[in-house]
């Protein structure tokens, strides 16, 4: 198929995925007012290929993790998604059924979510494609909740499962002949397809003292969430939640939980839930659909956040956290 | 020097940019309101080393061209900037002297015009560097001026001067060792150094029916105001306002007078203003200190838009506007 110019594409592609104020993507910029009585939340994560993902991933799958990287960063400050810009830079080599492809999964996630394509620009990279997205959410005036605000004695609590998408990745990378091909699928997804847990996100706005979500593992997001705050955690491995497919592969090779622990790419919800709304949270997390699980303890500290083991030993990890910088 | 890592990085270099609502860069998103009685406006645009910009050109200066050419958009919609999130996607051989200079550059920029650093995002590009901007603005409540909402008998005006970046752009791929320093000086910088009128925000929302930021070319952006409107314009050449530069340049080589009306990086506003508005219109914009000139005409039609010469007679450009991508 014939290459078309920047404006024709966006006419093609992009348009039919444009929400109100974008003025069917026919101008520079759009405009963007939170309902009365709240505030917007702002995000940007660009995907990389080759670095956050793998050049021939289907495109569609690249576009939802893409948009879904940003839709989990709403979720966890507690935001309902109004919209997003993106930023298409191109290498190359593109063709116009990658960014058919793309476009159709772009708008799936985009729909699904109720998240409107507001803008962008689209370039050239001169490299490896980037997908860069910013991602408008809004709450209740002054209800964002923050990532370090959380404080002795508070409980550390996690959504779904930990590991899955790290998991996957590790069996795209070295696949495991033994394993049951439905449990393959299941962690290969994870690191695929993001599953923003938006569902969580007034139960986060109503409990939660502290949240982020999980994309670079959990036990160097932790870290994060409690830097120069003057507080530590403690977790205890055996609580952090794990699928079925997880718990076959760790119980063959059990180093394969720090796989877990320390990978990226959960798109799950960290927080930190006062002891006393603890039982009013994990069951409304419960009602939405979103699982949730105590997995440990805020503490005053300096100290890296401790992770231990079944017989209550320190647990190391050689990075605490991926970082795809 | 030592690379740090992305936390450092930011905490370094961009915590000192950063704004209300952004907490120090210290979460995954950032919280933003507009003034009462007032819309947001958003805009994304990326430039890309080797495309947008020379990759050895000055760290400060390829910063102030990337908030620059967004912060251009807020002006031509009406906006007061509000506050901005940086995408920077780096090439494998950064450099830590090179991210303070353009974190300097970056700061200086953002201070001038009084949008802070809401947040972002660092990774690593595999290729050229990226750096991607949002930027938000503020406009009251339904008066964002829109690019395709001309109408016939509106005058067309630009600010500015028109042609001196791609004229400067010109001389630094191919010098002219017969042109005066000075005025060589003026045009590389126009190249370099993007002079968003936000100054003349205001004065756009008060007379402007339409307006855009002419940064792919005048003759193609005009196309680009008018297309699908059932709109067409006519332009004289003679009317659009050159700088001394840029007349001497043409002077030389008349055939340079195409290249400043179809080249791009302007960054001037292209505006429809009614008649009845003109004058205040005019004398408004020199009062703000933004010089602005009637170049034509918006008539009725299907046609591209028509740029006349001196003598009357149609010109034609071999493109009629730059494309990035």
């Amino acid at each position: 198929m014939a290459r078309a110019g920047e404006e024709a594409l966006i006419a093609r592609y992009f348009a039919p995925l444009s929400g109100p104020g974008a003025d069917g993507l026919r101008d520079d910029a759009a405009s963007l007012t939170p309902s009365p009585g709240h505030d917007l939340v702002v995000t940007a994560d660009a995907v990389v290929a080759g670095v956050h993902y793998f050049p021939d991933d289907p495109p569609g799958s690249i576009a939802v993790k893409a948009l879904g990287v940003n839709l989990s960063d709403l979720a966890a400050k507690g935001a309902t998604p109004r919209g997003f810009l993106l930023t298409l830079a191109l290498p190359d080599d593109w063709t116009e059924d990658w960014l058919a492809a793309f476009a159709e999964g772009l708008g799936a996630m985009s729909r699904t979510h109720g998240c409107p394509l507001l803008g962008g620009d689209t370039v050239r990279s001169g490299g490896p494609a980037l997908i860069g997205v910013t991602a408008f959410g809004e709450v209740p005036t002054g209800t964002m909740v923050r990532r370090q605000t959380a404080r002795a004695g508070d409980r550390l609590c996690v959504s779904g499962t930990i590991g899955d998408a790290a998991l996957g990745l590790a069996l795209r990378l070295a696949p495991d002949a033994g394993l049951d091909v439905a449990h393959r699928d299941v962690l290969q997804d994870r690191y695929l397809h993001p599953r923003p847990r938006l569902a969580l996100a007034p139960v986060l706005r109503g409990h939660a003292r502290a949240a982020m979500d999980v994309s670079d593992g959990l036990v160097g997001d932790l870290t994060k969430m409690l830097a120069g705050t003057g507080l530590t955690a403690r977790i205890e491995a055996a609580r952090v939640p794990l699928s079925a497919a997880a718990r076959v592969l760790i119980a063959k090779n059990p180093s394969r939980l720090a796989t877990a622990l320390t990978g990226g790419d959960d798109y799950e919800i960290l927080c930190a839930v006062p002891p006393d709304s603890l039982p009013a949270f994990l069951a409304e997390a419960e009602r939405v659909g979103v699982p949730a699980a105590e997995i440990g303890l805020v503490e005053p500290g300096e100290a890296p956040p401790l992770v231990v083991d079944d017989a209550g030993e320190a647990m190391t990890f050689g990075a605490g956290s991926f970082s795809h910088f």
